[in-house]
């Protein structure tokens, strides 16, 4: 039998995984902080993934899911803000090395993409968009049944398009991307600066607000807490026509905390999809649906990736 | 010897060449008006087809390249607005059952960029943008040697993306789309209103204005000229921003008449570009040149079709 690991690297947790092949029920499971003051994080992660070493059979692959910029070519993390020391690390060779053993890594959000088209939501679609929607925005693009990466494994991050060039500053420092508009954070600020300019809501008593409270109140009928998400799904079926005219998708998966806000938020994606969509044919048999996979989306992408490996 | 036939189907002319296999340089090419009261579109093509027929060895496909919304896998032309009759024609099956001869189709931009990547500027380049700009944006885009059509041959409008919601209406309904900009009408037009409105020009005499007047004051110095070559070009490098993010390509290539007005929009574009890319790593090597072909693009692209459809 053989074996995949699977490793979701995160800001807070790294968690590791081994799957018999064909399978995506991991047999062992564990998680670690990824931070520690007598290792580094690339040393956690090598003590991690030796704790999910299958008990017999063969490993053949490792894939690492990495929130940031990675080439997936080369293996060489370019910057994962929130992994202290993590800029130009050649993390796959540095795990290669140690285990003797292909490693493939890839950007968490991308490989997510991967995973929902492998085992998930997108499963069947040839060419699907896959967006995660929580603290920021980002996602992966299959096309005729691959990965998009491009030159150099920096494409689809689909949450740095202008969308509105005078709106708000992005957390990269430009102004007006989709993520600065529709992250759950963005989604709380709107409703915060509508209620500190007198608008009447239930959320006023909220401090700080949260996009889960906004859902919350939204779905209890506060009717702030419906504009906030009717203007979320505005702006996003805007950029929804965008990729839709590039990449001309026959699917649309959404993830993230934000994808959990209900109803409200689709059908107003849809509606905004539906008016600036230059022509029926894009969204006609358009599939728009949330993500199969929640807080796994990252190891079930990696082991997507590592599969594909070893098995292209 | 095998021979390729490639169509251009335009507005106003058709033109049809015969290839000999390994060649871009036509054996035979015609050239007729698109319209004719004695006989439809689609028999004036087959007409012109006959007419560069090899006079020996055999014809091994034909490809169109048809100015309008297509289904490359069914060759179904959706609609083509500037082609009497052309919504929801069988093109590829009425041609192919004339011939007897395997017939491919595609759209003509996302044709011209399989000719640029296959023969022209984007030789060597496996991910790479082309955009045409003239009356329209039209372009195409090639991934991982591939072109870039999704799941019924939309993808690659990269004229119709929002840049400015608040901006000028677009030929397609739809408001602030990069046609609407960065155009040479849009172009003409934006100086027309700035001399309307009072700035002094050498173009105040010109009437109408085209983007041509506009490229040509420019280069002798004009104010206004060159302000409109700056404007559509910071529009336009700061649409390319968010295609980059989104593609990742190693080229990008710029055809259509606006692209031929000289360093002013170059320098303009690439400056835009490097102000609102998030990284330099997605413009630090990236090439951004003229298209190789002019008005033979179409012609080049469907004989790369053609080819393709013998030889994948």
């Amino acid at each position: 039998m053989q074996y995949f690991i699977a490793v979701d690297v995160g800001g807070t947790q790294l968690r590791a995984a081994c799957y018999p092949e064909n399978s995506h029920t991991p047999e062992k499971i564990q998680k670690i902080s990824t931070r520690s003051e007598d290792a580094t994080v690339t040393e956690r992660l090598i003590k991690l993934i030796e704790r999910v070493m299958p008990d017999q059979g063969l490993l053949a692959a490792i894939g690492l899911a990495i929130p940031g910029a990675v080439n997936p070519f080369d293996g060489i993390v370019y910057i994962a803000p929130n992994i202290p020391g993590w800029v130009n690390v050649p993390v796959k060779e540095i795990v290669q090395e140690h285990f003797n053993i292909p490693v493939a890594v890839g950007n968490d959000a991308n490989l997510a993409a991967l995973g929902e088209w492998k085992y998930g939501a997108g499963r069947g679609h040839s060419n699907l968009l896959y967006f995660t929607i929580s603290t920021g925005v980002g996602g992966g693009v299959i096309l005729d049944n691959r990965l998009l990466l491009g030159q150099s494994g920096l494409a689809g991050e689909v949450g740095h398009i202008t969308v509105a060039p005078e709106g708000p500053l992005c957390g990269c420092g430009k102004r007006g991307h989709l993520e600065a508009i529709v992250s759950g954070p963005a989604i709380a600020r709107w409703a915060a600066e509508q209620i500190a300019a007198g608008v009447p809501s239930s959320l006023s008593s909220k401090s700080p607000i949260t996009a889960k409270d906004v859902a919350a109140a939204a779905a209890n009928g506060d009717t702030l807490a419906n504009d906030a998400l009717k203007r979320a799904g505005f702006w996003f079926g805007r950029a929804l026509a965008d990729f839709l005219h590039l990449f001309n998708p026959s699917a649309v998966i959404i993830g993230g905390g934000v994808s959990q806000s209900g109803e409200i938020l689709f059908t107003s994606i849809r509606a905004s999809l539906e008016q600036h969509a230059i022509s029926p044919k894009y969204y006609q048999d358009l599939v728009i649906r949330t993500a199969q996979f929640g807080d796994d989306a990252g190891l079930i992408g990696a082991l997507s990736l590592a599969q594909d490996a070893v098995n292209p």
